[in-house]
């Protein structure tokens, strides 16, 4: 609903529109580091990141995690001993896609490389307040299925806990007066583009996905900041709640953003609204194949033709599936782009070689989905 | 904050001023019943609630309780077998005074007639966000004695729950979000005067105060309306919360209202926040004593011109507790009004007589408060 970055949207259908509820255009992530006020993450910064994780992360390395607030603050405190817990979550609306896995399978990263505790927050209520269609039995449902994803991923019990906001209303409530009593409803109007037709639930809803960012303190006793992986949609959230966390006497919630994975038509995110264009992790192969085969690339009209005059990998959904998680050999990459931009390779081959790729990692994960409903209950916060 | 009834208040301080936050000048009930668009407790309607009451109520007899919305709907329905529930309540601000046991002695003598269960709600969570100095520990703290305050007055556990928001946001938030759903920022500035500073939290509340009306579903698979007695400045919460009850399949709330016992100054309802013109149940008899002889009473400058002109016991504050509660015999309130007219008793005697039924009062009260403690758990809703 926030309108900032999409002036003019009616002239330009293409324009770039990036808030918490919608993306579409041409996402420019340079814009974005200056519109929303936050810090390219620097080489210096990468470097400091790199002494602690022995390689730097395939999503840093590749810039796709590129943008932070305070990363630079939760180093320094970790140098010193001061720890800080993990916090991401997911709108439970429907199935998971492959573009909700690249910041978890990140943030994982960062969880055992740092050794700390993660907090994720299922946003059913969110997700029921902000569609027409919802109802709360769908968002359940949803939960617990988009849950199994996070576990299949490898995440363990000891020190990930999941918040199903419904549920766990009771942990966060209090946080949530404290952060609410202290947000205007002119700040979150400015904030998130509230109108008069907004519904009330939708504009308190901020301060519950603040809330996680504090419990910490009140499950342990220990007050560290929170770091935030999560794609830079989210950012508003955490510009109101950075504004209060340390009147109500925490750290500021610190972040890094994460680009959003396209879809598999031209342009725009991956978006479970449009499930032709998306690879939901329950789907079977052949789905996943026939969906691959009608995905937009950078190809050309014929064969010969591109035999003659090559590709473009930029404007290529299926590029970027090898860019973003299945092509972790930047120099096999680099050979696939020659190929592609030279001609040598057409679309037919790099689809097929994606779809077994896909399948192959779909299988597994599907099969260490199952498995998570055995321990799911384990991530659950005890009382 | 609902500005309705308070057009021009800067040009007369007595302008009347009835919202949920604030009530003050003097209150004119037939236009309050116009404006909030109530309907006047019928001599018909009376008659009606008196069959199931053996004898009409003190305090419907004397107008005490004056408006209602959909007491008729509610006797229909218990008429042919579907029972309802009560639903009232309190912000734990402070001390309870005897202003706030008015409606709730009355709400006492429905159950018992009725035979229903009542739902109480202490709204520790409003008193935090509406007010600059309130944090939540004082609420909690409030949120017990106050409790303390109810079942003093011979409340059963079996049939009176008692909810504490905070405490109780898991049995309360799913209905929340229903309620949310459908009030727009729109509806809720237009009914409570909601402007730009007011927090997030303020402008999400009524849902939470409309959640009680609908529990007794949940918690007991039982579909009956809700018949909330309570002051009439409450009216606001259950006009929004009405207009969305049957989408939800819900009976709308029905509601009847009583007038403000008023302070012991000149004019206005009694008021926590001006301590020495309230009669407080924690307050021991010397304090009594003081506050009822410094009182606002109808008396003249002395005492040869009262023995000659009479005083006026329509503006006495004094005489307001005789009527409002401890004058149960008409016959003698008459003859009390009679003698105050014509100068034959004059306001020292009608004090010390007051403050003697007070202190009695509140002597039986205080045991019976302490008594509660013991008890209080049991008021609580099981999980």
């Amino acid at each position: 609903m926030n309108n900032t970055t999409s002036s003019n949207a009616e002239e330009n259908n293409n324009e770039m529109v990036v808030t918490p509820w919608e993306v579409k255009g041409k996402v420019d992530y340079e814009r974005l580091i200056k519109e929303f006020g936050t810090q390219p993450l620097t080489p210096q910064l990468l470097e400091r990141v790199e002494k602690h994780t022995d390689k730097l992360h395939l999503q840093l390395e590749r810039k796709i995690f590129f943008s932070h607030r305070d990363l630079d603050t939760v180093l320094d405190l970790y140098d010193k001993g001061t720890k800080f817990v993990l916090y991401t979550g997911r709108g439970p609306s429907g199935p998971v896609h492959i573009g909700h896995l690249v910041p978890w399978i990140f943030t994982l990263h960062i969880q055992q490389k740092f050794n700390t505790r993660l907090y994720f927050q299922i946003t059913d209520d969110e997700k029921y307040l902000i569609s027409d269609n919802a109802d709360l039995k769908n968002t359940a449902k949803w939960s617990y299925e988009n849950a199994l994803d996070l576990i299949a991923l490898g995440f363990k019990p000891q020190d990930t806990f999941i918040i199903y906001d419904t549920q766990d209303i009771d942990l966060l409530y209090d946080i949530t007066l404290e952060v609410a009593k202290r947000i205007t409803y002119s700040t979150a109007r400015s904030t998130f583009g509230f109108q008069d037709s907004t519904n009330i639930g939708w504009i308190y809803w901020p301060a519950i996905q603040a809330a996680p960012c504090f419990i910490h303190k009140k499950l342990t006793g220990e007050n560290v900041p929170a770091l935030i992986p999560a794609a830079i949609d989210q950012d508003p959230y955490w510009r109101v709640t950075r504004d209060i966390a340390q009147k109500l006497g925490y750290y500021k919630p610190a972040q890094i953003h994460c680009r959003f994975l396209p879809g598999l038509g031209a342009g725009g995110k991956m978006s479970a609204s449009m499930p032709e264009t998306s690879i939901f992790t329950i789907d079977p192969p052949d789905v996943v194949k026939k969906k691959i085969w009608n995905a937009f690339t950078g190809g050309k009209g014929t064969a010969a033709e591109q035999r003659k005059t090559g590709a473009d990998p930029t404007v290529c959904s299926i590029f970027q599936y090898y860019f973003f998680l299945f092509e972790e050999d930047t120099a096999k990459l680099a050979e696939r782009e020659r190929k592609c931009r030279g001609g040598e390779m057409l679309c037919g081959e790099c689809k097929k070689d994606i779809a077994e790729k896909l399948n192959g990692f779909l299988k597994a994960h599907q099969e260490r989905r199952e498995k998570a409903k055995d321990v799911i209950d384990q991530y659950h916060i005890k009382r």
